[in-house]
């Protein structure tokens, strides 16, 4: 699986934060073609009790090939601006290749 | 799926890590009971090219149960006693709940 990974920190105002996720940013993202699936993991905390994190999306691609298209088309630019427009301070972004280890 | 989420940054030594992290700590955090299954994310980029990260690890769990009960098996205190031992300046490590949206 390729994956953007999107590495959010603790908003100022999260109610205002969630509010933009919800109903503008997630239905913008979705748009994006050839996308297997999208992970959003919400962090509730670490080893020591508190983490500077609150959210961490992963948007999924069977394939480089179907990654590297995907970012190309205007819906990928849509969501990249929309979340520039709202998360520009707290968000850092990154592209991965992932491998599934068997237990 | 809840998930903890080890995030490394770039290290100093790519090769002392990379055998480090594949020939010694990837075999004792296997061991961590109840564990449905491991992500190892190699990072390779990121929207402007380059990424501060190197890799990104998560270890699933089908429940908060299961997780909460994993974490304190000695299993896990030995992953994160040698976790500590080679990446303490670059890992972070984070506690999230996994939602995962259809298109």
């Amino acid at each position: 699986m390729f994956k953007l990974i999107a590495i959010y920190k603790i908003p100022n105002d999260k109610n205002a934060f969630e509010n933009h996720y919800k109903e503008v940013h997630t239905p913008i993202t979705k748009k994006i073609p050839l996308m297997k699936e999208v992970r959003i993991n919400k962090v509730f905390g670490g080893p020591t009790g508190k983490s500077d994190l609150h959210l961490i999306a992963e948007l999924c691609f069977a394939s480089k090939e179907d990654f590297k298209k995907a970012m190309g088309t205007p819906e990928a630019a849509a969501s990249g601006k929309d979340l520039m427009s709202f998360a520009k301070d707290i968000v850092s972004v990154h592209f991965a290749e992932e491998e599934v280890l068997k237990q």
